[in-house]
Formats: structure tokens, C-alpha cells, sequence
């Protein structure tokens, strides 16, 4: 069951502890930047280097594809939109790219499983038209979940070789929401109506249907609730395995993630279990309004960047995080330290204030 | 006591309107960008334009004052770190201008009532060294509280004169949480006790010291407390008053502002009492750590985009934001509608969705 999964090493905590001594010579109070602090350290401990380096090519894979349990009433919109907003990123004109622009970070979109046929050139990586309706039927062979995993990490060294620096994983896709409640429902032992929201949008009646599925499907995977591969293939589906193997990969290749919404956390949850200490590598970018997300988010023990009541997916809320981790790496890196500005400090003055940067990258 | 100031007319509600509408016509889930869709109508309708234009001049103002209550033992830091902090914000090397590099803003300082001698470049409208220890003596005479209000004034026509369309108060100042908190538990009616925080880093003693200065100053404005001119006089400070005269101007002038922490958001409550209406064009960056920040932000009825535990001032906490901001107008300025991007609806097609920008500016 291990499909090539290993345990994934912490990023380096001696960096971190110098990431943090050079905190406290920098041009301000101990601890006054709060949460920006936390986050430049564990950037400077995920590239292995302090003071860290700014991003120079953040990139986003929107993960497409649909779920048969969309024709059972559980979203507000067609499954149609999942092909039509392929196009729309492939256009430029998703709120993924309008936000991808003011974070200065870059669009790909991969089709997994679309339940129509899409441009070759985001379709490589497809693994079959949608995946099955998971509320009767299972989500996935054996063999799909292994080439969805596959295609997942592909994705991740194919961007990891190109030079990505930091990794964000978006979903599109009708129903999608459906599945990634389940395995976060299964993962983190909640019940069912506190576990389903409004997805899109759905209504009162759209709502009660999607409890009914996720009761259904989380019946149905109970046998094999214990192995992260068999949910996947029960009561998964190919975009979310793709993601899984994405973010798995990103940790083993020592790169840092920021996480986005329900649907890639439900991912980050199942990698978790097939590779222990992967999310080490993540941060959670925002807090959809989806009640699952919130499990997730405690069952990893990450605490979002954002509050901003989004709940679109594509990505759009670890865009909007990004360049709140960018300030977190420019004062650390580019501020100057007591010594060196002639400021005087609350105590003695601060030790290894000129201590020149510090490089551990193996 | 009016000193000029008169009510503030609201931003442009008929743009705010069309911005509603124009959101639900974006290729996205009616309401699923949340916080962004609110504060995207906003700028909309500040700027009485939809779609908004993004940001082209983005200006922090950095107003430093010392106060005589530091030599009481209220902060962890001596007062002469007030004019190394200018000549370092000068230099490019504190925190406030490592984030409005990646903000894409730049900073200005204002020396309003710093304790020393200051660069020429920087003091043309200082007002005093120093305001009064506001625990035994008043902060100023009146005539220095209309010169600090004209000053950010000044200021505020100067910044927007040369094109700001967006601006920033940040501040810088030893033992300027004290006055800070002073005006805002008197505003809001708060126990010292409950309003007192650490400021930069005070410890124990050095926070009883504070609660008890906060309580004397307290005492001392009682007799003035309805007069926000007098308040100013008697517990506030020069720097204050300047970024009062600064917010409602900027208000006044249908100019957006980003609030930063404490300091910023006592002038504001002075402002908004000065100026009634002018809260309407701010926007609340983040929450504090200071206990008097989230009681000032209660009695505006406004709420923080941000919440990172951020205590430096200096205007960190409003640029950590920006970017935010800058996100919410990329996505409605720049989005397809389901129109353009032949992207199907949930319900029936969007009426509109093809409407012209709509130019309401005065």
C-alpha cells in the first residue's frame, strides 16, 4: 500500500534557529511582526537558507475534474462549468489569474479527470472523464488511483525542475466539495452534518442531498477507512489523488506549499497519511466558510494565514495568502539589524547582529 | 471647536450598487470570494468608478512624535531610538519599507514632534520636540493642537495633490501607545486595566507603571472628554493630532484609507468625532495585539482584514494588507463574466453582464 510514499524529513531546524536569532537583531521590538515572523522562519527553514530568498517563480496547478456524484442534485451548478472554466484559465480570465497577477505568481491548469474533452495542451496528465458517483459506486480502479498519484507527482517535478520555489495547489471541479467531505469527514471522525456546507452555493434542498451522499459514501468506505490509497480510490476521485501526490511530492522535494481551500486540504490530509511529516512543508493559506476545512485544518494542526470567509477554491485563497508570506520574507531579509542602522535597543546590545548569512542547503 | 472640520459625504452608493451587481456576473459563485467581493465594492465606490482602477500611488506617511511619559518607565526603549528610526526609515531599512516593496508603495516621514534634531528633508512640519508627559501636564496648547491638525492636513493635500489614491498613516514614537490608549478608553468608556497592553514590549512593572500613567492621564482629560479637540490638547500629542487632521482630510478629499494599529486608530476615533462620516472611507488593515486597538475598532464598527498578532505601527500592519486590497480590485476590475467567458450559470443567464464602465466620479 505504500506506492513509493517514505516518511518526508522536517525542514532544517538549524536554519530556523538562525532565522530566528536574526529576528531579534532586526530594527524592531522581539516579536512585534507577530505571525510574520513565524512564517519567515519556517521559509527560511524550507529553503535552507538565512535570510531566505524571495520567491522568484511561485506557481499554481489547478487541479480539473469532475465527480458523478454531481448528478445527484449536490451542486449548485452544471458539470459543463468544469470544461467552460478550463477555458477560462487558459484565457486569463478566472479569479485565479486576476489574483495571480498582483502576487506576481504563474497559472498552469492540468485536466485530470474533466468529464469533456479539453485542449491538449492542459490534458496530458488526464486519467479518465470524471470520477465515479462515490455516493454508490466506487470513486476509482486500483490502477487509476496509482496513475492519478503518479500524475500528481509528475506535476510537482515537472515544476519543482522548472525552477518553482514555491507550490500552490488549486481544484476545479462540480461536486467536488462532495468527495473532499467525505475522506475529511472519515480522517477526522466527524459527523456528517457538521461536516457538509454549501459548496458553491447549493440550496436548503441541494444540502440535505449532499448530507445524504456524504452519509452514503462515508458508509461505503468505512471498511477501508484506515488506508489513505483505498479512500482515494472509494471515495476519492482522480483530481483529489492527483493533489495528493502533488503536495507528498512537494515535501520530499523540499519545497514549501500554501495550502488553499477544502479540497486541496482534503488532499493535504490523505498525504499526511501516506507520508508522514509532509506537512511540515505547508501552510495553510486562509479558512474557507466550509465547515470540513476547519477539521482538516485542526486535524493538521496548521493555523490559516487568512480568514476572509472565501470558499471558491482555483487556488484563489492561497493567492490572496501569498504575498502575505512574501512580507514575511522581505523584513526578515531585507531589514536592517540594530547594529547596522545605529538604532539602540530596549536591552544590551544584540549579539551577531552582522553574523553574514547562513547556508545549510544540503 | 470645530476648527473646520464638517461632516463627510459617504462614498458613492449608486457605484457601490453596480459593483454589487457587477460581482454576481464574474465567472465565479455568487458571494464565494467573501471578504474580497466587500472591500473590492468599496474602493469601487470610494473611487466612484466600476470597475475600480488598481492603485497606482499607494502612500505611507509616517508620522514621529515622542512623548514626555516615556521618561515615566512606560516603554521598553529609550526616546532618542524615535530619530534613529527616522534616519533608518529614511535609509530603506525598517520594517515598513521591506513591506511596501512588496506592497508596491512607497513611505514618507513626517517629523511632527520627534525629541532631537531631525533631517531637514523630514522636519518641515514639526510642531514641537516633543509632546507634554501626559500623566501630569497637558500634551500641548491649543494653538499646537490646530498646527498639528493643519499639518496633517497638509500633509494628507500634499500626498493626494501629487496623485495618491490610496493612503496609509503609519507611526513612530517611544511611549506613544500611552496617549493612544488614553484617548481610546476614554472614547470608548474602557477601564485602564482592560485597555493597557505591552506596547513594543514593556514587562510587569513596566506595564503597572503604564496602566497607572494611563489612568492619571485619564483623570487629568475628564472634564474634556466630549471635545475631541480638547482631548487632543490635553492627552494626546502633536504626531496624533497630526494623523487626525491627516484621516479626516483624506476623507474629506474621497480619499480610501488603510488603518494601521493602535496609534493610527486612536486618531481615527478622534477624527471620525471631529469629522463625522470619515470612517466611511477607512478600511481596518489589521487587529493588534493591543487590547485599546480592538476596543477602538469596536466603536468604528470596523473589521480588520487582518489578524497576525502584528504590534510594530509604523504603518506594518496596513501594508501587510494592501496586497489584500490591491487583490480585491484585481478580481473585479479584471474577471470575465460568465458572458464573455461562455461560462454557464447556476440559475438563468446574468442579466448585464456586457454593461459598460460606469463612471460616477464628481
Amino acid at each position: 500500500m505504500s506506492e513509493g510514499f517514505a516518511p518526508v524529513a522536517p525542514p532544517d531546524a538549524g536554519v530556523r534557529a538562525a532565522a530566528e536569532q536574526r529576528q531579534a537583531s532586526l530594527t524592531k521590538p522581539p516579536g512585534s511582526l507577530g505571525r510574520l515572523e513565524e512564517l519567515g522562519n519556517w521559509v527560511a527553514a524550507c529553503q535552507g537558507l538565512c535570510p531566505p530568498r524571495q520567491f522568484e517563480r511561485a506557481r499554481v496547478v489547478v487541479f480539473a475534474g469532475d465527480h458523478g456524484v454531481a448528478a445527484h442534485g449536490v451542486s449548485a451548478f452544471p458539470t459543463e462549468v468544469t470544461a467552460q472554466m478550463v477555458a477560462n484559465f487558459q484565457a486569463g480570465g478566472a479569479a485565479v489569474n486576476a489574483l495571480a497577477r498582483v502576487a506576481d505568481a504563474t497559472v498552469r491548469v492540468v485536466d485530470i479527470a474533466v468529464a469533456a474533452d479539453t485542449d491538449p495542451a492542459v490534458s496530458a496528465h488526464k486519467i479518465r472523464r470524471s470520477s465515479g458517483a462515490i455516493d454508490r459506486a466506487d470513486a476509482l480502479t486500483s490502477a487509476e488511483v496509482a496513475a492519478a498519484l503518479a500524475a500528481g507527482r509528475a506535476v510537482a517535478d515537472e515544476e519543482i525542475d522548472a525552477g518553482a520555489d514555491l507550490l500552490i495547489a488549486g481544484d476545479m471541479g462540480i461536486g467536488n466539495t462532495t468527495p473532499a467531505t467525505v475522506l475529511i469527514a472519515t480522517l477526522t471522525g466527524t459527523e456528517p452534518v457538521k461536516a457538509v456546507g454549501r459548496g458553491t452555493g447549493v440550496d436548503d434542498h441541494g444540502w440535505m442531498r449532499k448530507v445524504a451522499a456524504v452519509r452514503d459514501a462515508m458508509w461505503r468506505v468505512r471498511p477501508v477507512a484506515r488506508d489513505g490509497i483505498e479512500l482515494l480510490r472509494v471515495a476519492g476521485g482522480a483530481d483529489i489523488a492527483a493533489m495528493t501526490g502533488f503536495l507528498a511530492q512537494a515535501a520530499a522535494r523540499r519545497t514549501p506549499v500554501l495550502l488553499d481551500g477544502v479540497i486541496v486540504t482534503a488532499a493535504a490530509l490523505v498525504a499526511e497519511d501516506l507520508a508522514a511529516g509532509a506537512s511540515a512543508w505547508w501552510v495553510a493559506a486562509h479558512r474557507s466558510t466550509e465547515p470540513a476545512h476547519t477539521a482538516a485544518l485542526t486535524k493538521l494542526k496548521l493555523d490559516p494565514i487568512l480568514g476572509l470567509d472565501m470558499r471558491l477554491g482555483e487556488g484563489s485563497g492561497a493567492l490572496t495568502a501569498l504575498p502575505v508570506l512574501r512580507s514575511a520574507v522581505a523584513v526578515l531579509a531585507e531589514m536592517a539589524t540594530f547594529a547596522d542602522a545605529g538604532v539602540s535597543t530596549a536591552a544590551a546590545p544584540t549579539e551577531d547582529a552582522d553574523s553574514p548569512a547562513i547556508d545549510m542547503r544540503k
